[in-house]
């Protein structure tokens, strides 16, 4: 019998992120194709399958397969019902497509899940008991895992850290609320932010990038800006990572987890967040509670969730052979 | 040999409630003892210790005995840290004492935790996979039971609800924080509030109660008020529901519960809240998860911990024997 391996594939609005990962959770390989959104969900599996055999070699057998997707998941039915990335694959059922051009028993969450899974096995949060997972993007997503199992809640809604209620009467958030994490650390808050500050101040390193070289505004430039001490970037990422830090001094007191993470594209910039966001936990959280977790930036990049997704179909396939070595 | 039941206790600043539950999680018996906080914890066991036999009757064994008890407590060590409620009981070893007195193996916890298990097992909380309970009192308590088992963390300080940030620049807590929602909805914050609100109006019911008759201002009273349409008192419940709501939205986003039970004693004035709770919740959760979950008042009333502590040193008498049944 051939060994067997599992597949990852996050699903972007660009680009699929696979991986492989062997029986024991180690890394074998990774590549990346791209996602073509117009072209459908049937004719992207159909390039994943294409790939898949180069990728995983002749020697090796695959058992089965993740997906991790930005969006509302119906996990129970391996179904995509709506994704910010990809807008034309509404309620799409992805198992279903996975499982023909592939040939493998196929679980479907959504990213976050699957990045946390991977940080929980392979990455920052090896070991935890309980740990929180904060994805900084142009969303704001999340995921908890607890005793080694995402909690999922009820219909698999849970882990929307993104929007919680960090103040009440605070900005307008695109989900129609008011106050969500995600209305003040999320990529187009960072900006915004940025550009209140630039219209008040001048002389700004950022100014110039922006205004003299029309370079395009984003969290990245921001962040190039601050680590060259511009003021106006540095205060952007102060004030994102003090809210950030209330949004984790009430997981903490909610959770009391060892660890949580940052991922996602806009944790490169965690490093200038750190300091405010600390600040603001030792304000917040119970001393009890603060002491006993670490916060880290996400070790495993942008490969965190197709590394989970295989780490996930891994974990599914074991559950439904009932191994008693457990996930 | 006679049948089991186990002893629930639930030590309060005045009075100590005492449950007797059966193997199958039956309430059997019931008996209030008086607490006496000055006079120790050995001696609080030794009048606990006298009453159980009539409790329990010549007929049973007592197999094991829960302790909930308001404050921070070390669950792996069975002490309580510290109370509000018993300031002269800081350190105590509760789980050894109540050994020596019952003669029996004892489990402590906090009172929030029991009374959610309490909820859970034969309240309103029967059959959720996901559940969250709300306890308002003095202060703001909560816990989190996750298929069937407490949401300890890594240190068992999980399910402070209470001190969840609902916003930034709000009120102050007497945790030290600012904008909690025990700021918002804790008996003090209540009574706070309908003091301001008259000061501002005049001719209401409450008015004249609290000034002319000198009634102390509670939350029991202006819950009196507000059952008969007084509007200041209305007010006061229908802002503290909508508080209520934001920290549940959030719950409900991070959770994705099937129920959500409020318990404690200021559960009394549930209804008064409840409109504008449900109010902010549609607009401030994702509907998919609000379309699931259940919001209810407790059912077990005052006697949820006494209970809740029972069926807890149950659970733990089953894992200790490694019983696949289970808590």
């Amino acid at each position: 019998m051939k060994p067997r391996v599992f597949l990852g594939i996050d699903i972007g609005g660009t680009n699929i992120e696979l991986a492989v990962v062997g029986i024991r959770g180690r890394l074998l390989a990774q590549d990346t194709v791209e996602t073509r959104p117009n072209d459908g969900p049937v004719n992207a599996f159909a390039r994943i399958g294409e790939r898949v055999s180069s990728l995983v070699g002749g020697s090796r057998d695959v058992e089965a397969a993740g997906v991790g997707c930005a969006g509302l998941v119906d996990f129970g039915r391996g179904k995509l019902l709506s994704s910010p990335n990809l807008p034309t694959w509404r309620n799409t059922a992805l198992s279903r497509i996975a499982r023909r051009h592939l040939g493998v028993y196929t679980v479907v969450d959504n990213d976050a899940n699957a990045a946390a899974f991977g940080e929980y096995k392979r990455g920052v949060g090896r070991g935890a008991r309980s740990f929180v997972c904060i994805t900084l993007g142009t969303g704001v997503g999340g995921s908890i895992i607890l005793d080694g199992r995402v909690l999922r809640g009820r219909k698999n809604y849970a882990g929307e850290i993104g929007h919680m209620t960090i103040s009440e009467r605070g900005p307008l958030c695109k989900c129609g609320n008011r106050g969500c994490l995600e209305a003040y650390v999320g990529a187009d808050a960072l900006v915004r932010s940025a550009m209140k500050k630039l219209r008040r101040g001048s002389g700004s390193l950022l100014w110039r990038w922006i205004r003299d070289q029309k370079r395009a505004a984003s969290p990245r430039l921001i962040a190039e800006a601050a680590k060259k001490r511009d003021a106006a970037a540095r205060a952007v990422f102060d004030e994102a990572g003090a809210h950030l830090g209330t949004a984790m001094a009430s997981l903490i007191n909610v959770f009391n987890p060892d660890v949580i993470a940052v991922a996602g594209r806009v944790a490169a910039a965690f490093s200038l967040m750190e300091r405010s966001m600390w600040d603001t936990i030792h304000e917040r959280a119970f001393a009890e509670a603060v002491g006993v977790v670490a916060i880290q930036r996400g070790g495993l990049g942008k490969s965190a969730a197709a590394i989970g997704a295989a780490l996930l179909a891994r974990q599914a396939v074991r559950e439904r052979a009932d191994d008693p070595r457990g996930g």
